[in-house]
């Protein structure tokens, strides 16, 4: 019943693929852990050096010997003055001050020549490990780096927001597009259509990108259990990938007030911010996203805002203090459970079958 | 299949309810196909008075034997000064010279102590015509309104937009709820949560208030054909509420420019604006909120911006101009089609068998 053309493309049981979410989330136990249970486990590796990348991969693949998969960002060209870095500071100051940190005046804001560096890097690293899936967000790699790719039998996966996007995924020869419904948590993977207007629910973008695309769709956003999986199907989807419900996992490395915030969430309090990183992003309101709503449209952009807020967010979460974390959820957290991988991934095939068998048979 | 404990409280035959769509879309030949259709035609008599709505059920009960329903809006307090009417004016001046109109000088402005009484009148030829269900948008009814329409027999729906609103639904006594996504088109029906927080896709919405109330759900939102209906019911949902997909059918009320601009729009050019009425809603972007957008903050509320910009609406459409009429719309335009009724209930159904059939059982 959940065998496709994206589980044989992919070589796995299930058609479930655990969100590459980034900043340390995606530990190599985790994403061993979704392998290990018939899904793909992938690593969120947009913040990591490339020999980061290369020491998790190696750890991942002494705990499984199924397939996984890994997540980079497609760098965009950056620009910024010292005046926006200046009144980002000067807004970011009593937020130093409650946290007792100051400001470093060393602090690396990267280039963009370093942010490019980086990626052909991370891709370099991805291809010697010959790991076997590579999927990509806010935009599209360059030819060559997809037929690089693919000539090392690695498939490549897209993101998308829109039909317009999943279309351009599609024609630059990738293999699988991930459609980013508006309920996702964390970053916004638009990359042609302005943030505001990429908000579309999956109910209405799965069907749209399934009647304009030939490569396998797979879902994101809000997805939790079985009733989200077969829905997705339902809506033409072959797969979903799932964030928030690995996030609260026994093996992800959310910190526990973070994991325990989304479970004591409602849908309602999950808003679009771009106060921590400078790019639009679905979280938990809290403290940090409350102050800086009104400064909001004068703060930089990424990457430059994520490096100004970074030593905020290290001293809030080592002080196990959720007010200054970024708390990304999809808009599903009375959804989330703090259970193990293994018993996450069985609810969702026994209660898909339930789905299957008493629903769909009178 | 389709049949379940929401079909039975009804008497219809599929789990399909037409919107109930205000400002003459929903002509009596649209409401009477739908209900003879298996579905459920509804009145959107929001705006309707009530010797409009008594004309109107008696002329529906002679193209159908089945059972219909109606919708009304909930009314609310509401104030407004001479100076926030007199900048809309002056921000509506240019639009007035481009569709040759002059402002009305005696542009009629409900007062609350009317909005209301026009309400309790609609509820009494509700009950004098024994209409066999009654939806409520933008909030509960009063518990006397509720019992005495159950005391008639009439089936009463409320709409929610978040777990909490549709927990108030459930203990308000209402029989069933309708939780519209944020995919939805046309007016918010948030009464709790603001506007902005309430936009939950129907992925996140369905299956969390699924899990807090027992009443029957109802999803409305993007869903447009049996991909969307079979979705909606795996996430746990007993029927669907489309609007936009029997908004541009051959018998729907709206102007051809109308059904023309859903047919022609893309999902990413359907946003949310408050220009026209006062109120948030969702409809493609056009002209009129594109101009009006810098001023959206300091329009008044509803009813009074609805009123202000009714003869201008008016004059669009005898002009057959789509500039700036309403063009309310939910996020699956690419998936409407200009046919009958009947052509759109006979391809859900056998669509919908067609799912299950062959997508199910392998």
């Amino acid at each position: 019943m959940l065998k496709n053309k994206m589980t044989q493309l992919l070589k796995i049981e299930y058609p479930i693929i655990q969100a590459p979410m980034a900043g340390g989330i995606t530990t190599s136990n985790l994403v061993a852990e979704v392998s290990n249970a018939g899904g793909l486990g992938m690593i969120g590796a947009g913040y990591m050096t490339p020999n980061q990348i290369r020491e998790q991969i190696k750890e991942i693949k002494q705990y499984t010997s199924k397939p996984f998969g890994i997540n980079l960002f497609i760098p965009n060209e950056f620009a910024y003055t010292d005046s926006e870095v200046k009144l980002a500071n000067q807004v970011l100051k009593p937020i130093r001050n409650q946290l007792h940190i100051n400001e470093d005046p060393n602090l690396d804001i990267p280039t963009c020549d370093q942010v490019f560096e980086t990626f052909n890097e991370q891709i370099k690293v991805i291809i010697e490990e010959r790991i076997p899936v590579c999927s990509f967000t806010f935009g599209i790699p360059s030819e060559a780096v997809i037929s690089e790719l693919k000539q090392n039998n690695i498939f490549v996966i897209g993101t998308a927001t829109t039909v317009e996007e999943a279309v351009e995924v599609e024609k630059s020869g990738m293999d699988i597009v991930v459609v980013q419904g508006s309920e996702a948590g964390g970053h916004r993977g638009n990359f042609i259509s302005p943030s505001q207007d990429s908000l579309i629910g999956l109910m209405s973008l799965i069907p749209q990108v399934v009647d304009h695309v030939s490569i396998p769709v797979i879902a994101a956003g809000g997805i939790m259990d079985a009733r989200g999986l077969m829905a997705s199907l339902c809506l033409g989807a072959l797969g979903v990938q799932m964030g928030t419900a690995f996030l609260t996992c026994i093996e992800s490395g959310a910190q526990k007030v973070y994991k325990e915030a989304i479970m004591h969430a409602k849908e309602d309090q999950i808003v679009l911010t771009r106060a921590f990183s400078g790019k639009w992003a679905r979280g938990i309101k809290n403290k940090f996203i409350a102050e800086m709503e009104k400064h909001e449209d004068l703060l930089p952009d990424f990457p430059v805002q994520n490096a100004l807020t970074q030593p905020l967010r290290k001293a809030s979460s080592a002080q196990q203090n959720a007010d200054y974390l970024s708390l990304w959820s999809g808009q599903s957290p009375r959804l989330a459970k703090n259970q193990t991988v293994e018993s996450l991934m069985k609810s969702i095939i026994t209660e898909a079958k339930n789905i299957n068998n008493s629903f769909f048979r009178y």
